[in-house]
């Protein structure tokens, strides 16, 4: 008999069924033995009164492979509505040591054992609640390539071994390579202008390297980016709306398709509007002072409460918790942004749920400009890690923008968890290079 | 008026539109001036009467960004069947230096000037065949996943910056981690089968780096390699036929949807049935040497002249160009391959046309064993790279399988390329770090 997955069991109530899957669970109730097995689709639930079968599992710790055939009954306290009666089992792999971490147990480490989360972390995965945030990533993530395949973005894939550091300023790994100096991509931002110049539009999902010196619950130094380009726009506008649409779309879809999965979660309800609001930082500075007595009108950026009381702001006030904050300083913008000449930059942070999650700018794709910005910036637009690069507005770039956004800073604020690593599989920061 | 793009054209005749791309050929036929632009979508053929228009075009080199006003007439000679009269020019971002290479002719570059090519990547890329090749990994990319999603498959994202080589052998980059050594993922083999535990079936598309000393059409330091693997097989059987079904499904559907594009670059006739055929080494070694006189009966790995063979053979004989060969012999065997305990370990290459695109194992999942050969292999279980991934077996992992496959190298030979590196859109080799 084949193998069935315990979200089939529901209808399969009166028939002999074989599942295989991890056991779970394992307790005594009124002479019983009831175990839960775990299975790549959810839980199953099995009461077990022959001898010979509870003795088989007599050593057995959590994480033995079964499997196991039975009937089914319909029994509406179990996960599924059903239960396994008459269970024959047997033990494909047995575990004879007690897991170091309780897998059974809902999530409980939010912030002093997050090492010991970590440190085991292959096993403390395996928790249903740690396996419905991966899901929900696979999910988000597969959604946002549907919205760009259906928006006519081509996927590319960027080497992550460069020559140059694109961003200049932040911190890089380097290393040898064949007796050259590397070094690891930061971004694939001159990589996505220069494909604008081949595709039009495009997009890439991939590991970026930071070499983050902080610990904090913000810092990793290696990150998931998504990346879009998009050229031929008619003004900035189209790139507001274009990344407006996708994080509308697919947020709400997660919270559409999943919603059992970030109730376990405990996920804060979504209040969010297909047009997010918008203010220029000038205008979320006056708001700030007038509300909270602060004065931060003279601060050029937003500061860390300002991001947070300005997305509660434009939850109570518009509906919406994602806003642009629209106006980057000048002093902020990078040599490949466009400069508005009135002390500001064309570019926008998107806040959603108190943090920024991207930077969203059009570019200046005008070469003359665009050299004039580098040199003014420290960079030669000759060196071998910028040459190609400008070389791609020589011979003609139209006006284009997009962002990078990073998917695990996304998944966490999807989800409301309370560190960017609890979004990460295995997470890497200045203290951790392992598992 | 909205800008359309140039592929619905065909359907606006005797319509007025704009239309906005690069000028991609400009030729006098007749006193008359006819220019193609590029899109994203393809070629647009205008001709140009007016001789203020024609003005406008003076000087003006390929990769000028323009706009184009006029009317849509039907002329079965132009690229689909219509061309753009009285037309209007705006000169959005002019272009006054001639492209270092000629992006307007049909791909000429298959060996000798490879570094030509690379060198002015960018630029060169906006050749229409070119850029076929890598709308056609796109969309490849895309089947694949689509293919996993159907069967359950989750996506993961596995870390690149690690603390020991998993492959122990093969030749790996080095660099300084906040004082520790780290070393780039050459693959996410430890990772995939730890995921086994928690998601049963995992997948990641995700670049791998290999300090690959040598400089031929083969290598590369830098790949994309799909990773999978699946969990709670019933035998080997199941991990050979998901792979098979996998390649089955995503290149015929490539041969099916993108005919145009294949015929441009002149791929071969695809010949692949759904189940391919398999083959032991022993076998393929006998009937090699019957067929050349060329006695390879005392090798144990297939050479590269078998791999060739054995797709020719097995195109003419079972009408497929995709084969098995079954039954890698133990001396290659890695320490996570399962060992078939008569000299052969569980693992079988997946040849298409000509070349290895994949080794499918079957891995060891019981505890002991795997420990034994890790040993006997020469690599502390409990080694920092090492023990949390044994840590995955000693408390439960099924039986389990799956393979690694470089896109690039299936990119390749499914159009049909000379060189891997025909396939990547910024190739990294021992000579080449950029652009």
């Amino acid at each position: 008999m084949d193998r069935i997955l315990n979200r089939d069991l529901k209808d399969q109530v009166g028939n002999q069924v074989v599942i295989s899957g991890w056991l779970h669970k394992k307790r005594l109730l009124g002479g019983l033995t009831f175990i839960n097995l775990r299975d790549r689709s959810g839980l199953a639930q099995i009461v077990i009164k022959q001898k010979d079968e509870v003795e088989k599992l007599r050593g057995m710790q959590l994480g033995s492979v079964l499997t196991i055939k039975g009937t089914v009954k319909e029994e509406p306290r179990a996960p599924g509505g059903v239960e396994i009666h008459d269970a024959e089992i047997s033990i494909d792999v047995p575990v004879e040591d007690q897991s170091p971490v309780e897998i059974d147990k809902p999530l409980s480490h939010k912030s002093d054992n997050l090492d010991t989360l970590f440190d085991y972390r292959p096993i403390g995965l395996r928790n249903i609640q740690e396996t419905q945030i991966f899901k929900i990533r696979s999910e988000l993530t597969r959604y946002i390539r549907e919205f760009l395949y259906k928006n006519d973005f081509v996927e590319i894939n960027s080497p992550k071994l460069v020559a140059g550091a694109a961003e200049g300023g932040a911190e890089v790994f380097k290393l040898d390579y064949f007796g050259q100096e590397a070094t690891l991509a930061q971004s694939p931002q001159l990589y996505k202008q220069m494909m604008v110049g081949v595709f039009e539009r495009v997009f890439e999902i991939a590991p970026a390297f930071r070499a983050e010196l902080s610990a904090t619950t913000r810092h990793v130094s290696e990150v998931t980016m998504l990346d879009i380009e998009m050229g031929f726009i008619k003004g900035y506008e189209d790139v507001l709306n274009m990344v407006q649409d996708l994080i509308f779309n697919v947020v709400s879809r997660v919270y559409k398709d999943m919603p059992e999965e970030l109730k376990s979660l405990r996920a804060p309800e979504l209040v969010l509007k297909p047009k997010f609001p918008r203010y220029t930082m000038a205008e979320i500075h006056k708001l700030y002072t007038k509300d909270t007595g602060n004065d931060t009108t003279k601060e050029l950026d937003l500061t860390p409460d300002e991001e947070r009381w300005i997305c509660e702001y434009a939850k109570e006030h518009d509906g919406c918790e994602a806003v642009y904050a629209t106006g980057l300083p000048k002093s902020k913008m990078k040599f490949y942004h466009m400069d508005n000449g009135d002390g500001t930059a064309r570019s926008s942070d998107l806040l959603f749920r108190g943090v920024e999650i991207s930077t969203v700018p059009q570019r200046e794709h005008r070469y003359d400009k665009l050299v004039e910005q580098m040199k003014a910036a420290g960079i030669d637009p000759e060196a071998k890690g910028f040459a190609a690069y400008v070389s791609a507005f020589k011979y003609g770039l139209p006006a284009h923008g997009g962002c990078g956004l990073g998917i695990d800073r996304l998944v966490e604020k999807v989800i409301g968890l309370a560190n960017i690593k609890e979004a990460i599989l295995f997470p890497r920061d200045i203290n951790r290079l392992a598992p």
